[in-house]
């Protein structure tokens, strides 16, 4: 079975690489900006356009929030950043979210926070995927008529190149994400340049439209509440956020304080692109409607393009170049974002795994299949959001806040509950004072998480987060099924433990099983002799009366010192008669192990597998069921099988864990 | 795995009966004839009206020819009859068209046979069923208007019915099959004796419609051809004759005799039925029509009946019992023919296992589960043809004659050459002229269906013989390539047998995996322990520093004499560092075999299979691919396997093997 979804796997995704080159590479700051930030940086690219498109509900008279709301955004993501900040200094390992609920406030918090973390990988991919269409399709008008299709097809060949094993390096995060920031920065600073000091007009193509409210203008708390969804919307600017969390054993030292500058630095650039690209968007008179038709004077068959393409093509006007760059390196860090929920699914598998909450394997890194099984269940539950909801941000974003602020706000409360942990213990003032410092500030991080998950819930649960908490409760209830199954398990075996020692066997009872008298059978008899076993004999399945007797006289002809014993099957069957011989033997000599040998083919090409071993395989699978017995594969080699051999494999995400393929070794 | 697909199997198909009272039964007469001859019989179900379908293209005047059709496909049939009387005489072993094309004209022609054969199976099922599902419809209309649906509900249960091991008896087929002789013999005579002596008008409901020829009136080359259509269809009146020859091994003795008289018996009744069908359609003016809209004067949204449901509601007028109880036997008898393809599979799948053109398993008749496969696979093609060609019998019918005329061809090929090896070796002058009689016959015979086979073609070809064609042709190929794969395999041996006897191991290396030190790691100790190996260690792959750090102090304390010997793993994988290990172990002692025990868990539900054992079968998989490397399972039976246990089973055909419940023992 494993060959087989291997020969599919080489089909899909081609060989995989060489790992052995791989070294620990720690990263410095201006690496680990990139490797970690470009999640949270790509989510401007949509945040700021998102809280337009809920105030348009109201016309172009609620416009005049948005800087409003884009302040209040940036309240939240400076406390969040800096509650943060705090999460790395006391959890320097890497366990992020899931290890600070689990610590402090038990596994059931920590496994609300897990399945909230899974959730979000798959909404990173979906929600990042669906932008980066819409902006390629804001300057190729075919991707925007076809978002859909074009969003799978990426999907499809993100989790392909995933599943062969990237390569990745430094470079792979520094380029689209540096290029980004250029991009978003030089165009704020030469709109703002433009705009504020040259004082140019800078139209949009959209600035002449005129926005109709949907249902009229809006008042009081109709207002209030529009307001506070656009402010949810304008949230997914935070999403990201954790990851250098999850990171910290992959920076350089000192891992904690680099760690926290770094976050530091990347709140700080996030928060100028989002608020630049508000007042930009301002500035140009950008006009973006949740539903098209409330847009006026629009031409006939126009489609709206993103925020960002309509600011960059009216900073820039004259200077296509311009245009082409932000939009690339927009759609760029998107699909990068993406890529960092195959990058963080593997890790946050294994951490769960060995905590007995996924199957064991996942813990195992190098078992690729295991995680290949994990990537491609997270680009098809991301493909089937894409399709259901059409490639829409607007649409799919409002599933994706929820799970984010549900661990955002776990984590806090797990931190104020470290620091009394902490303070209990600590007599030393100065220490205590910091301490103090780091709970207020964690405080003061939930109060800010926790309302804002309020709002979320109240503003976007009928509109999809709903789904989002649906599929948490499933995860939740899946990985609870799974770790007591475990634990289960483990109890069956003390349980057994205490019933007192294991009786060692008297003696061995070896049997062969015979179906011809070929090569493989005469390896299987030889080794079952070496063994050498207290009683050794052969069995046969009578299912042909001539082939048997045609075994018999041959047999006796190779003067075998073992005999062979001819088991009757009337239905010609073979389990069954085998099964019940064992059964006897065990019964007869209740003290014996007894040890089936059986010769299998080893085979090449998995189509083979259908023509070998089936029988032996099934009657393996049900020896297994007896106890006392224990089975013995004597392999056979077939010509074919010489081509197989076992890959080296490389699993997503390690730059993220300070693994890199060593570029000096790649040099030689 | 086997176990996953038997869950999946029990859920749909429930518990299978225990086989333990079968018995060996051979047949009488009286009984065989139902058991054999129900796919025969029923063709007369659909042929006479195939036959009327035809001509009625070059409308009603064409009708004429029918009774001439119907007496050359009686011919034919009659001819058949008797040549297969030779071939039971030849061949008692049950081999049938496959043994006989097989041992005379070589193994291509014996796969030729056995590719239409198999095309054949699938084809009854959806012409038998589809043809069912007419005759009900033609008394629930609403049946009739959801054909394709209800004839797929028909085959999934009559598939679901043989998954789980029908409980065949002698009564099974016996009671449908003489319900449906009575039934339209009983019909035929009181519609004769109505019509002719009584000489009552006796209308079908259709009898006073106007056929319009669908393009004119057709003449010369173009009638012909027409009537020569309507000739290859009437001969799908022959479906099934051939089946007695494979079942001669389950009558009574004296064995052949019996099944040549059976086989006289069954074309007896078949060519009245067939003739007194056609007879009585002419008396009661029965209109059918392959274009609906050929039929003038018929009422607004009439729906065509069977010809034999029109017939008997006109021969029954006023006695609606009658005419129910010949449309319920009719559609029974059509199922049952349904069923004979799941009967027959198995027994040729059987036969061409052994021949090693299919995987070796099926010849292992007890081994259902690849049977079941070969039933799923069986149903499916069958349900795809009902679905594409919407279960309309006319249109299945082009692709089914070509497939049993291509056998019968053969096989009297066949049959000729045996008798001239025969006649090559006889001297006894009355026994000589027996056998000339004999060849006269199969020569008559091969003349016939070597003709029939011919006009089939040409009229049937681009009607969708073609179908049947390719996919004999693909099942050909398929086969050929299971034979030339086992034919290498067996070369390989011979070749390595001839390098020289195997050497003895000189030394057994003994391995045991261990990753925690439970009680199946004790057990698999201890049993390793028990074999005795020249060198015995146990080894662990450093996953998690802790974990192993942990293992080796428990270790340590246990005071085992086996020493525990970590392989460093830096990227937590286990297969691989254990693959290298065993490797360099072979490599410094050549001569010595390793035998590596790997603790199993053995689990009861399927799912947990995807949390147990999943790294221990990859290695044990990769494992086996090392030359002098054995592999030994030794399992713990977790709780949850208790309730596990091997099946009994049964596989369709069994009556037809002569084996059925022995009755005796059942009422004990």
């Amino acid at each position: 079975m494993s060959k087989f979804s291997t020969a599919v796997k080489r089909l899909l995704v081609g060989r995989p690489f060489r790992s052995d080159r791989l070294a620990h590479t720690l990263l410095p700051k201006r690496i680990a900006l990139p490797v970690f930030a470009s999640d949270a940086m790509s989510s401007v690219a949509y945040a700021p356009e998102e809280i337009f498109l809920m105030l348009s509900v109201a016309g172009l008279s609620a416009y005049t929030f948005a800087p409003w709301v884009g302040v209040v955004v940036v309240v939240v993501m400076l406390t969040v950043v800096a509650s943060y900040r705090q999460n790395v200094r006391a959890y320097p390992s890497g366990g992020g979210d899931y290890e600070v609920a689990t610590v402090n406030l038990g596994r059931k918090a920590g496994l609300t926070v897990a399945s909230a973390l899974l959730v979000d990988y798959v909404l990173t991919v979906a929600v990042s995927i669906a932008a980066a269409m819409s902006n390629i399709g804001s300057a190729v008008p075919y991707v925007a008529t076809h978002k859909a299709e074009f969003a799978v097809l990426a999907m499809v060949v993100l989790t392909a190149i995933n599943l062969r094993g990237i390569r990745e390096s430094g470079a792979t995060f520094a380029v689209p994400t540096y290029a980004f920031m250029i991009g978003i920065m030089g165009m704020i600073g030469y709109g703002l340049f433009r705009g504020l000091v040259l004082d140019q007009d800078m139209p949009a193509e959209s600035a002449n439209f005129e926005l109709h409210a949907e249902h009229g203008e809006l008042m009081g708390l109709a207002l209030v509440f529009l307001i506070l969804r656009a402010f949810s919307s304008g949230c997914a600017a935070l999403t990201g956020v954790e990851a250098i969390s999850n990171g910290v054993p992959a920076f350089r030292k000192p891992k904690s304080k680099n760690a926290a500058t770094t976050l530091l630095l990347m709140g700080f650039i996030a928060v100028v692109m989002l608020m630049g690209l508000i007042v930009l968007a301002q500035l140009t008179g950008v006009k973006v409607a949740e539903d098209p038709a409330q847009l006026v004077n629009a031409p006939e068959g126009y489609e709206q393009k993103t925020m960002v393409a309509q600011i960059a093509s009216a900073v820039f006007s004259g200077f296509p170049t311009g245009f082409w760059f932000v939009t690339i390196v927009t759609a760029l860090i998107l699909v990068l974002a993406a890529n960092t929920a195959f990058n963080g699914f593997p890790v946050l598998g294994s951490i769960l795994a060995q905590d007995r909450y996924l199957p064991r394997q996942l813990h195992t890194r190098g078992d690729r299949l295991a995680f290949s099984n994990g990537i491609i269940g997270l680009a098809a539950f991301a493909i089937i959001l894409v399709v259901a909801f059409d490639a829409e941000v607007t649409r799919l974003i409002q599933l994706y806040i929820v799970g984010v602020f549900v661990s955002f706000t776990m984590s806090q409360t797990g931190m104020i509950r470290h620091w009394n942990r902490k303070l209990a213990s600590e007599t030393d003032p100065v220490e205590r004072r910091r301490m103090r410092r780091s709970q207020a500030i964690n405080a003061f991080g939930l109060a800010m998480t926790g309302a804002v998950l309020i709002v979320v819930l109240i503003t976007k649960f009928l509109s999809g987060a709903w789904i989002a908490i649906a599929a948490m409760a499933a995860l939740y209830a899946m990985m609870t099924a799974i770790r007591r199954h475990y634990d289960r398990v483990t109890a069956e075996l003390v349980k057994a433990e205490s019933a007192g020692p294991i009786l060692l066997p008297s003696r061995i009872h070896s049997i062969v099983l015979v179906s011809k008298l070929h090569l493989p059978t005469r390896r299987a008899l030889a080794y079952a002799r070496a063994t050498r076993p207290d009683v050794l004999e052969a069995i046969t399945v009578n299912v042909d009366d001539l082939d048997t007797k045609r075994l018999v006289v041959e047999w006796d002809k190779q003067n075998f010192t073992v005999p062979l014993k001819v088991i009757e099957s009337p239905y010609r069957e073979i389990t069954k008669p085998v099964l019940d011989y064992v059964k006897r033997v065990r019964t007869d000599n209740p003290r014996d192990v007894v040890t089936v040998f059986i010769p299998e083919y080893v085979v090449g090409h998995w189509w083979e597998q259908f023509l070998h071993n089936q029988s032996a395989l099934r009657l393996k699978g049900r020896l297994l069921f007896q106890s006392g017995v224990m089975v013995t594969s004597v392999p056979w080699q077939l010509a074919s099988s010489a081509g197989v051999h076992v890959d080296d494999v490389v699993a997503p995400g390690l730059v993220r864990r300070g693994l890199a393929v060593d570029e000096e070794e790649e040099r030689r």
